[in-house]
């Protein structure tokens, strides 16, 4: 270990119970992006995130509007144009609280219960991402930077990252870099760090039927009309064959197949079916024969109704029923073809007894990353010399629009890791931190920093050696 | 026509403005039943009511409390212990007001367009209450009672007349009468006044899936565990078969068959499939092959879901997903027996990935009245009267658990009549009044009361005349 790193683990360290205070007053704010309520809450967690990277010493700090929620960026540019960049990617908004009456602790009031950190935003994504903060604080403080650093925190992810595409496009300098870094995904197991190589893309789209011109009395039309709620009843439970397979027309045609060396390593990670369903609760799995769960989580395409909703207690046939249907996507399914075998599969089924139309769609394909890439090998050196383990590589079920439209947009790869575990019911009641490895994860990115301007890649054109993380 | 009929009617007539403006400040509170925040409006119309019957000159008024909503009660003796008592039902609780966008008035803010009175519970029931009180006033102020009325009008009808029944049992002398007259259904067109001698009965029970114990996100377990809204949706799917009809194990068993002569003449009613369809705005009819709209609406049984609701905007794979079902049962359909029904059809069809269960179950038998009871005829005869054509006999497809209990408990049938026509809207939005059918309405509340004297059955012990309709 370099005395570069070593001061900088320690500086970290020392910070520890101030960072986890600061993550503290961070969740404190309900930055929840799709609650027009919470606006002013998600504007003043974008202005917390400007004074805390202002105060690491951060410059060109700037929360910058968009149409939607703000951007907030800055930079630590200390070791110079002949270093690479890594842009820190992360999101300040965070899911919002339903089944209110399931939370233990209030969800904006954070709470350690053992080495638990309870809150909403704890593991997705505040958590993480003031990990990443501390870790250029404390690299920053040791007097040392191996590399440059771009900070780019959203506040629209779990909205669909409505406009960030459209910023990187107007601010392709401002976000200029040599690979990503991004913490919003997790770890299979405490005692796995975990780097993923893939995510699945999402196609969401908003489905409406409409029976009759008003809600109808059900005394005077029951076994008349025909219920808008059955009809969107049948054309969901048609969208998958009685063995879990989606029956919209052609749709595995483009799924790309999964080599058997790929299959291999899937079947020996640490989270096997019995792990799946331990986690989810559910009285058993379920889904595409043939595969295992973590094949079908990641590798395999799923369509998911999130939402229904239609009719009310009073007794009446509805004159329409709505769905939000997703489907998450692999390579190399496209958006738009999803949207037009939907379509076509509606034209087939729909019976006359009703109109329908598909609303407010929208999509970004899957992403599948090298992993002998330059962060990737960093990230992995850094793991290892945390958790005294070969990192485990993960293909993630999630979706994150912002991999891709880096990718599309700035030319650049993501490293996609995090340090929230299967436990932390991410997006459900009762979400937390798991505190130790949050603390292992602030020590993996001052590491993975280190390791990284070592990268052969990143050589210096000067041949002077750069301030790695090997004595 | 006695001078006495002819006086009340011309006593009405002359009280038109003022029962019609009498009627608006009624509309004008918001008594939804169903809405715990309307409490207070739902008690302030019931008091409402009984300063109306006072006013009117009704004795023995007053508002009793239940575990719920209050029972308005009142009576007008002046005929004597000799002569029939007719009991007037009504209800003064209106349905929630949804799909509030889509009122062109405010939903209690009556307002007179054209011939029609719009405003939530204009037709369904305050109007045709209102025209019965305005009735017995202008009976009782003509001076000649030819039969004794009490009033009984409730405020939990919208909300399944939830203590109505043990209301009676308490107070069985207070409600003691020769019939009950009953003004909540409606007429099949505006020249075809209507006498229902038939109401289907009321299966209602909330339906459950518990998949995940927890809300699922939807990138890390689609494909993996089945979403509780797919399986509500086949099961849902599942409960009629393609023609339209219902699945149920055993479901037609004990559904009593027409006779030929009903179905010939449901086949001659003025409301033909083509009124169905232009009244319920749908693309086209659905149901039971093999009978025509009026016979499904009357004497066949329907399933519906009424409301549906699970997940939410958040991209997760719900916990649960809930629908309430609703069955319209037809003689000999026992709500127990379908209850059974529904739960072998879960226990048959439910997969091993969800768990479900049935909860708030309820229910109501059918009701078939003698057509050729006293109070029919008479009502038949005032109808003739008013409208100069023969009332249409009709088969109700709507539930009203009242005219069961009065059944059960009273010991008495209703004559089942009402002032709505179909182009109403009743329980949706832009509710209205057809106001020249309600004032015909008043007259032949009046005429029944007189033809009702006449009737051999309520012949009087000294022979003496009664004050009837006919000179």
């Amino acid at each position: 270990m370099t005395q570069a790193l070593a001061s900088a683990l320690r500086l970290a360290r020392g910070r520890r119970d101030t960072s986890l205070s600061e993550l503290c007053d961070f969740l404190r704010i309900p930055s929840v992006s799709s609650d027009p309520s919470r606006r002013g809450d998600v504007a003043r967690a974008a202005e917390w995130l400007a004074v805390r990277l202002r105060a690491l010493g951060a410059e060109r700090v700037a929360v910058h509007p968009t149409g939607g929620h703000p951007i907030v960026c800055g930079e630590v540019a200390a070791a110079g144009g002949s270093r690479p960049t890594v842009l820190v990617y992360g999101h300040y908004d965070v899911q919002p609280v339903s089944a209110v009456d399931d939370w233990e602790t209030g969800p904006f009031e954070p709470e350690i219960r053992g080495d638990g950190l309870r809150a909403r935003g704890a593991s997705d994504n505040k958590g993480p991402m003031i990990a990443c903060v501390a870790a250029v604080e404390a690299v920053l403080a040791s007097g040392t930077m191996p590399v440059n650093v771009r900070f780019l925190f959203e506040g629209e992810e779990e909205i669909g990252s409505v406009h960030f595409r459209a910023f990187l496009e107007g601010h392709r300098e401002l976000c200029a870099c040599d690979l990503a870094l991004n913490t919003d995904v997790g770890m299979l197991e405490e005692h796995s760090p975990t780097i993923y190589y893939g995510l699945r893309g999402l196609y969401r789209a908003r489905l409406r039927v409409r029976g009759p011109s008003r809600d109808l009395h059900s005394g005077g039309y029951g076994g008349v009309v025909e219920n808008p709620i059955h009809v969107l009843s049948e054309l969901v439970a048609g969208m998958h064959d009685g063995d879990g397979r989606i029956t919209l027309p052609g749709f595995y045609d483009s799924v790309r197949p999964m080599s058997s060396e790929e299959r291999r390593e899937m079947a020996s990670l640490p989270r096997d079916d019995a792990a799946y369903l331990r986690d989810s609760g559910a009285p058993a799995l379920w889904g595409e024969p043939g595969y295992i769960a973590a094949e079908r989580e990641g590798a395999r395409p799923a369509l998911d109704i999130i939402h229904t909703f239609a009719g009310s207690e009073k007794a009446s046939i509805p004159a329409e029923a709505e769905a939000i249907v997703t489907v998450r996507l692999v390579p190399d399914q496209a958006p738009d073809e999803v949207h037009a075998q939907l379509t076509r599969y509606l034209g087939d089924r729909a019976p006359a007894t009703v109109r329908w139309e598909i609303g407010d769609s929208s999509g970004s394909p899957a992403f599948l990353a090298d992993r002998n890439a330059p962060g990737v090998r960093a990230m992995a050196r850094a793991m290892r010399s945390v958790w005294e383990r070969d990192p485990v590589f993960y293909r993630s079920g999630g979706s994150i629009a912002a991999v891709g439209s880096i990718r599309e947009v700035l030319g650049v790869d993501s490293v996609l890791t995090g340090f929230s575990l299967p436990g932390d019911r991410v997006h459900g009641p009762n979400e937390r931190l798991h505190i130790p490895t949050w603390e292992r994860g602030i020590d993996a990115v001052i590491r993975f920093l280190f390791c990284l301007s070592e990268e052969p890649a990143f050589a210096r054109a000067d041949g002077v050696a750069a301030p790695g993380c090997s004595a």
